[in-house]
């Protein structure tokens, strides 16, 4: 693309020697950042957390035949004729309770009394619901006949023994804690949380509360950053603010030890935009640029096999970076695919929304109870609270121009 | 609705004196269920808690007129006429950076270099951008002619003072974290987030990994429970395992200091189901009996004041029953209306689906990547591995009989 009056970004963007497509930088992130290991995690904390193994049931659930309703256990063939008209009279000789099994043994003209979850006793192979019962101290009479195996809930149809019950991958439930539970598994093996350096550069930058100069702005990166990553299952370690001075910059991201790296604010090819150059110089800086809006001054290296993410400052940028890019590493960390955290939605657009070919667009979007969708009026990357305002954004591919009104498009809805 | 021998569940629900409808279930929930406390909470906890105050902006953001480009802050009215073709040329008195202002005045004739986010110096009223620049020594050239505002973010741009920047009943996300910074607050006023007793009752229950004899199975209930609790923004507190005596359960019941209380187990009209009793006994039971599948041996009472919540021991029906009400039940004390925790999403069923009108039904779905679900094939509520192969489920209203294939419904999507 040629760069001119009338298309300001790109003009803007001159100083970057290679812009990679947004898919490009996907596909780096999945090809080059590997899941990190895993550990013991006891299921109360497992909740959100990625399974690190395949669960392979070593027991079947239930592991005996239970009742599935209140009544009474008994052979079916003999129930074989009891209707109504035809009530066929069994002695009842005992009990059986959730825990509390009945040892002994039906047999002819003979039932148990069950209570739901209760064992199924030998010889008896149905129950009869007690609503078509009527006991007298040790007699009872049914008014129905059962088939074999009715109202008995299985040894192993929940869960048959050597069933993998969940999968390498699988973002942990409360129900398939639950599930670990009853396969009696009082732990499993987790990826575990990555951490993540937010490291924060610029001089104009002070704390929220903290006397500031008339020229001087709060560092909202490190919040929204931070926030992101723990939304992404990541642990963020934050820093004091870094000036813009080369020298500190290098030392800061140098000392280092978390599992990814990220740098916010002099990410471009500005006078003081010193990171891009550090990590070209301690490592290799593999993106500078990338044909996104908002979030063009991207960049990402790798030193020491450790990712550095290089974030512009302006604050809607920082987060679409940071939600596209660092939260897709913090997936590959935790053995899942790059991708966004937030749920999809299917949803139709209010009007037509226009994008430059060549370039990925983020867009946010207001969405409506009907699924309907219409793009926010106020969008500059530095007014952060567009974010906030928006419901969510959709991701405008850099092959076609935008979408015309009443598009089906796909939504990725902030919050829940 | 009279129970007959082909509507089993009604017949089993025979012993409750009144069944209430899920939305009478809710309304007494939204009603009875009042917020709890507000605490201040720092900005780094206060994601994904729940604002308990409108916050209002002290300040402007930015607070200050801030260049958004790299270029020279200009006079814009002196910049009149210039072209390629006639180049205007200014004198350079100075230079900004974000953080370091220009401490004079820009006069006529004269243009102050400034980097993006530095303050915009007195007397210039523009940007022209770098391209359109050509700098040597202390003089530039400017190629075009720019307007007043131009290339400028103002003062109050992106926040007013006296804008209310989030309202009281926000969820907060990442980027609020960010506005709340940038609007100087260290710290807001949230919900505390509610305390809930989990209380698990059953003599056939043990913990995971612990030996069991043949009838004996594991409390996965209180993993359920308390995941969920945790997803709506509780915090779970468990017991011990309690067996099926009612001074034994009357007693923990009464000990419970926690803001809300929830009984698994034993909460039907059977023999052994000791929990309605107790509530009646000590307070107030409100709801016993639900119209809705799976679920309906479902309790809420209220002892001084405290609301204690019946749940049917059965795996599936105590995770939908506390997804819809104990989960409500949090989302009242954090000021929220009653709801489902998941993101709803707009699809279209690939088969009919039936249901009996008088009962709201709760029916597990797999969900396609095109937004077409189809009903699970397993789905008894003693199956809990149908809540883990489900991917969400969807709500049939109790005055409906269910939907024809290809109709649009609602879905609740789990996980994200």
């Amino acid at each position: 693309m040629t760069p001119g009056p009338g298309i300001q970004h790109d003009v803007r963007m001159s100083g970057f020697v290679e812009r990679k497509s947004f898919a490009e930088v996907w596909k780096i992130i999945q090809d080059r950042i590997r899941p990190g290991e895993a550990e013991s995690t006891s299921l109360r904390d497992a909740c959100d957390r990625v399974l690190a193994e395949d669960v392979v049931s070593p027991v079947a659930v239930p592991c005996f035949d239970r009742s599935a309703m209140d009544g009474y256990a008994v052979l079916a063939e003999e129930t074989s004729g009891a209707s109504d008209y035809n009530p066929l009279e069994f002695q009842v000789i005992g009990e059986a309770y959730p825990g509390r099994a009945f040892e002994g043994r039906a047999g002819p003209g003979q039932a148990v009394k069950v209570m739901t979850g209760a064992a199924i006793p030998d010889g008896a192979n149905a129950v009869m619901m007690a609503e078509y019962a009527e006991a007298e101290a040790s007699r009872v009479r049914f008014r129905r006949q059962v088939t074999p195996g009715k109202n008995i809930m299985r040894a192993g149809e929940d869960v048959a023994r050597g069933d993998v019950v969940l999968a390498r991958g699988r973002r942990l439930r409360p129900q398939d804690i639950g599930v670990l539970a009853s396969v009696h598994r009082p732990a499993v093996l987790a990826y575990r949380s990555p951490t993540v350096a937010v490291l924060i550069t610029g001089n104009e930058l002070v704390e929220p509360g903290q006397a500031a100069d008339g020229t001087c702005i709060v560092d909202s990166n490190s919040y929204v950053i931070g926030g992101l990553v723990r939304r992404y299952g990541g642990i963020p370690m934050h820093r004091e603010i870094l000036p813009d001075r080369a020298e500190t910059i290098r030392a800061a991201i140098r000392e280092c030890r978390e599992d990814l790296v990220v740098v916010s604010g002099g990410s471009s090819v500005g006078e003081e935009d010193y990171a891009p150059g550090i990590v070209r110089e301690l490592g290799e800086l593999v993106v500078h640029g990338v044909a996104i809006k908002p979030g063009s001054p991207f960049g990402l290296g790798f030193i020491d096999g450790r990712a550095v993410f290089l974030l512009p400052g302006s604050p809607v940028a920082a987060m679409v970076t940071a939600d596209a890019f660092v939260g897709s590493a913090i997936r590959r960390k935790l053995g899942l695919d790059v991708g966004f955290a937030y749920p999809r939605l299917r949803c139709r657009l209010l009007q037509k929304v226009v994008s430059a070919i060549g370039r990925t667009e983020f867009v946010r979007v207001h969405l409506h109870e009907d699924f309907t969708v219409e793009k926010l009026r106020v969008s500059g990357s530095s007014i952060l609270t567009s974010t906030t305002r928006a419901d969510g954004f959709l991701v405008i591919d850099d092959a076609i121009e935008g979408y015309p009104e009443g598009s089906m498009v796909d939504v990725y809805r902030y919050g829940s």
